[in-house]
């Protein structure tokens, strides 16, 4: 039987009621593997996103449902074993119907991960920021997944996102309203609410008519000018900076190389990578070797 | 039965043996995953080393044989998917005794990776810059693996790299000529010789004797300043800027993580990181689109 | 990039190929492991099939899409890496849409199988003996999910079977025979048709008006008394036992463990398992034993 | 970080206090996959062993240590997901060094595995009935290993069962006898004390000298005909039984394949092998429909 576990770490539930407490956002990262969370606990961060984008790309393939559950779940997993900060894992559909997410929340709940966004696309999904035509699943049908997942959990603090994807396919600020109040009605936890818009207006009419009724997710990717504090002033629980770690991550691994090559040495980049010896704090060393020792 | 292949891509083995007759260095730099990869072709590099260290190091866990070779293996082998150029694992020790080494080479060769790299030290290992005393393996015990991993090989382009960590034990030149040479007699393909001193003369001296009997592979950490011209001039084969990408990695991500908090916005640091639609490029996305017409 | 694969083993077309110059029925099981597929291979089978079945059964979880893609591949690549004739694997509806597809074949193909069997049900599918309504998928977008296929694939042995469950969703059989065809244009190398009547008449119906236009594979679950030189003139190109093993193991084991707690003592059970000896020869320790040897 | 892990199932410590407060004996069966372990548990059974020798037999390959920790341990969780008794896994010399151990007691009670069972051998190590030279661990070394262990443990329940092979390897009952004395004072929870003899009279002389110190573990393959009862009077805690399952499965999968090609049909083995339906029951098909509802 999948073992009920209970963690020394914080919840991502308790998280938020300690941040909501505070009046403050939660402010969470992007990260698609131990070391970046761990970099990003360090940094200061609440919690991280095991974002769906950042795994598939750091596979070199597309965000559309092509990477298994198994594979995103060992990422999420490392991810967690790895930080004392809550993970949120981004699990896209639920990865199919109802079965799927039954067995999804079993599965993520076993591996110790606190805390999962589903979103209401229609399965095999494809990434907000595509282009393509994102058709969503019917409301009842995606409040059905909210349900089975709601009953599947064993601890009470697990926690289920429903993310909407009403304003990332054109469907207007009543559409998402809608669909968000079923998606707390059916028993999500809270909402996340994304937008492509280049400016965060679709945001902030939808928490003026929104009325507080459950925690509101935001992920700023293309309103990068939003500051923290204007969020917090406005209720907005968390903010997720979804993909900017991996696209700064590409940006130096990019440059690294090619100067690698037009150098012929290193001598130049070593003042702006990281000594040998700051990765062996990374991985712990120390504290290993004191494990090792009886 | 496990598959024989044989790939459209070049093996590391002919890749060797068009720039030994162009009198060139193979240039090859360390990558934990897929995308690097992709971004180490693209920058130029002619192969990839799927590191042991960076790969331990994106889990948060020590390159102390910690992890296991189900877990290289699937690291590895995800980066060979991604690029035409070669792979070269790095497979520490072999895993264990002569039984994990022909394991391994069976399901490295089945994997479709062309080249592996073992190293003389006794299993569990431990990394070469970590300071811990590292045993090596008895000459004879190490000889006899290299021999089981040529007989276990099928495709007759697989590569087998020894390397030997005589120099990080502070063993002396001699040791390292007469390992070497037994390695060679037992049937590598290469030799990586490895210092981990604060100038390249140890290497120096061992190319002075070596008399060109097979190629030599060296990783130049710790004495960045050395030109790959100089390399070539002096014969050798193949250099692996090893652990560079990572490092640079963990400085892009701790500036970036630690801007985000501090400035409340991602605004000023959206011109240091690239767009997404570049990591768009990068998961392929054009060509699964592509893939999916009929 | 992917290794192109060409083996020393038959491919399962080439193996049709022989059976159908010799006018003789592919003989196949079904089998969730290596082992059973070891034993099937010494029983005389021709071939063996990775049932989604039996590999869910195993892992005590409903034949209903649960396991993912990577599961079942990792099942079915064990299974060919232990045996030098074909797996033919069962991949259900190919794991979602027409990307899931594409990724599905490369996968598959990459890890040395020759075969995959796609199904024309809706993802999420559940078993054909569930008693669930099973509705099937439009027949285009179906044909879209092959031409997919065949268009993926980059070693022309690579062979793929549509199957149809017209039949089991009560359909009759001028849908079958129209679905049939329609897979065939579209580039389907053979197709299995699944009935689960008690009697074999409705796949000797859609024999009698297919006209032979490509190989028909059928799996005899239901009408157990169809003998195999029947099935021969008639023309059937392969028959799957697809499930007989497991159900015979689960007889074997049920029976096994009572009779221990029933007796207190394992001497009555012992002539009726095999001795220890024979598993080591089922591991082929002897031939592990002499690859150590150098 | 790990979670910490608390199940509604009973742990192994917990059974065993249950079994050791009745004086019975916890009867224990090997399975190599979750499907066993329901049957195992349907049986009556009140933990199951999550035998190396029969899960790398399923796989086909050596109990040498060939497959990883990875591997084992995805075994002995899917086991543990599937039942409410506990497993014990056979974790082998814990799978290298002192890091090994450490890292494998994270995993297997992050995996919610409450028992796990190490052996004196040294890695990589074989089968104790292979007839190899199984040259045992220094006993300080070992005993470091179980220090490591239960140090590393986080939940209070977790129990380290140490093995000792000097039976095995012809040492007598003096070095088993100091062996075990040995690990108790290191701090292991229980001993097993294996024997392949072909009478359990080593196993009788080592109980008469030991005091009952600790729990005693058995393993009687090569002493079919000790009755349970018998064991109880002694004061043997379990009794394994540790590899008579999959040789069933061998017996009926040789014989089931064996007629099937025979008869050229599969009327004569219906009778013989349980009806599909009993294979959905062990799939908790009707428990996962309901989960379904909403």
């Amino acid at each position: 039987m999948y073992p009920q576990c209970i963690r020394e770490m914080m919840s991502f539930r308790d998280l938020l009621s300690m941040k909501l407490a505070e009046g403050d956002v939660a402010r969470v990262v992007g990260t698609p593997n131990a070391l970046s969370a761990v970099l990003a606990e360090g940094a200061g961060f609440d919690a991280v996103w095991a974002s769906s984008f950042e795994i598939s790309a750091s596979r070199s393939l597309p965000d559309a449902s092509v990477l298994t559950m198994t594979e995103y779940l060992a990422a999420a997993q490392d991810v967690q074993k790895a930080v004392n900060i809550p993970v949120i894992a981004d699990v896209d559909t639920g990865y199919g119907g109802n079965l799927n997410v039954a067995h999804m929340v079993r599965e993520y709940e076993n591996a110790g991960i606190t805390a999962v966004a589903i979103e209401d696309k229609i399965f095999p999904k494809t990434n907000s920021f595509y282009g393509s035509k994102h058709s969503l699943l019917d409301i009842d049908e995606f409040c059905s997944k909210i349900r089975v997942a709601k009953n599947t959990q064993r601890d009470e603090t697990f926690f289920v996102v429903a993310r909407t994807e009403a304003f990332i396919n054109g469907l207007g600020l009543d559409v998402a309203l809608e669909r968000c109040n079923a998606y707390i009605d059916a028993g999500a936890d809270a909402v996340l609410v994304h937008s492509k818009q280049t400016s965060n207006q679709e945001i902030i009419d939808f928490i003026g008519r929104w009325e507080g009724r459950a925690p509101v997710i935001i992920v700023p990717t293309t309103y990068p000018d939003w500051h923290v504090d204007d969020m917090a002033k406005l209720g907005i629980a968390t903010v997720i900076y979804a993909n900017q770690g991996l696209r700064a991550t590409v940006s130096a691994l990019s440059d690294t190389y090619s100067r690698i090559l037009e150098e012929g040495k290193t001598t130049a980049i070593e003042d702006k990578i990281v000594p040998v010896q700051r990765i062996f704090e990374l991985q712990h060393l120390k504290e290993w070797k004191q494990l090792e020792q009886t």
